[in-house]
């Protein structure tokens, strides 16, 4: 593990329902340019190759791939293996049991680390796929130590406090926002959620949003780099597509010292949190 | 209780240390202004009479009143009865076990509801104060339910649920926060949270700051009204005094609906959050 700043790249990329192999070229692309540009993370969207608007399960299922020799991940891992980074991004994932996933996957040079299912369906996903039940992994990688939480996900405090305490420095959340209506002046408020979730654990997190109207939705964009103290390092992104950059020295999120005498995992009162759970 | 809006008002006044008959008089005038504008629901900072920056324990000794008959509640009492108002406020309590405590009440025209000893503490007011080690209160008053966490204690996610589960439709939150940097564009990181934190349990929340330079610290302002989609109602404020007001429809924070098919509450996974607890 190194103590050297590392560029990290969210690509806001424009995909399409039901264009896989199309969908793959345009990540491919943007993970090249990104590398090109110096970045070592790379964080894509969520659901990258199927698209997200799904008419039916059946839709969603027959767009769906097995997380080992499935192409996106083989693809994942070529690039990864060829520009020595790190990629975190989402798919839709038929699992060995059957189910479909709304999943995502770490990959390095020595191919994918780990696979996460969200935890927390947003709308229609639910229809799609079955909820994952297990918690989200961090991989310890050259670059450091990296999580992965999906889109609604880190919308529960509670949930991203898990990679946070597991020592995630960097914490990767594919996404894909669809767009609401946003107040003049004000950040859309999953943009400022992800930034409250760095600020709350002294983390960075990098969140790749999409682009491209798919069936009448359309999304937020707003891909952002927050910093350890919640700030927007890069981003956040408008609506088009668009790749955002940010040097993050991430050992500064080893320490979770937010002051001289407090810290912002140390400082929480498990006493008081949960006392039904204890009884 | 009624459904109809409520005018909520943030009062960032400037407190000084060791002056408490002054700051009383400060706040009174406050409360005043923001009443003749319509107010009724009124937020005053984190430690309102005594001022925060301690010399010693004994100089917040030396400040802290009891609860019952000091005079700080007792001011905001008489002001809630004759001009029909909820009032919360931080004020330096002198327990009845002696410890002093770093507290915020909540007053309506029937006197004092509740009140709430900060639990997560900052920086030297550990030197200063015991931390409470009660969950945070929800008031039922006649303009809604009213909760009260105080400055760092919104910080805990977790802590912040506790009220939001309780039925709060609106947090106030009495804070001191103490300046720090801001990058250029940003919000202070302060405030983000103040808007997730809302964002996250579809409440209001009102943080009333103070100003005042107090023997070398400055205060980031930002006393802000958030709605429960996380936006900006008020604020936030800059550094200086000034009082900001939102119209709250507190009704709207009893669902806790996001989507069509989402709420916040209902959809946490508690049976992943904390395994730990339970085994």
């Amino acid at each position: 593990m190194t103590n050297l700043p590392v560029r990290v790249a969210a690509c806001q990329i424009e995909l399409r329902i039901g264009e896989p192999d199309r969908n793959r070229a345009v990540a491919d692309a943007a993970v090249r340019v990104v590398a090109g540009n110096g970045a070592r993370i790379v964080v894509l969207p969520e659901l990258t190759p199927s698209g997200y608007v799904f008419a039916t399960a059946a839709e969603a299922r027959s767009l769906a791939e097995q997380a080992a020799g499935g192409p996106t991940i083989a693809q994942w891992s070529g690039l990864a293996a060829e520009l020595d980074l790190v990629i975190v991004g989402g798919f839709a994932e038929l699992g060995a049991d059957g189910a479909v996933y709304n999943s995502a996957v770490i990959v390095d040079r020595t191919g994918p680390r780990c696979v996460y299912r969200k935890a927390h369906l947003w709308d229609a996903e639910a229809d799609c796929f079955e909820p994952g039940d297990t918690a989200p992994p961090v991989a310890d990688t050259r670059y450091g130590r990296i999580g992965v939480l999906i889109c609604y996900d880190a919308e529960f405090p509670e949930w991203v406090r898990q990679p946070a305490l597991a020592g995630a420095e960097l914490l990767a959340v594919p996404t894909n926002w669809p767009a609401e209506l946003v107040p003049p002046g004000e950040r859309p408020n999953v943009v400022v959620n992800i930034q409250a979730a760095a600020f709350a654990n002294r983390m960075f997190i990098a969140a790749a949003c999409r682009t491209g109207t798919e069936r009448g939705v359309s999304w937020t964009g707003g891909s952002v780099i927050a910093g350890p103290d919640g700030y927007a390092l890069a981003g956040p992104a408008g609506t088009g597509p668009e790749l955002i950059y940010a040097q993050c020295d991430l050992s500064l999120a080893r320490s979770k010292a937010n002051g001289p005498r407090n810290d912002v995992h140390a400082d929480r009162r498990l006493d008081l949190y949960a006392p039904g759970l204890r009884a």
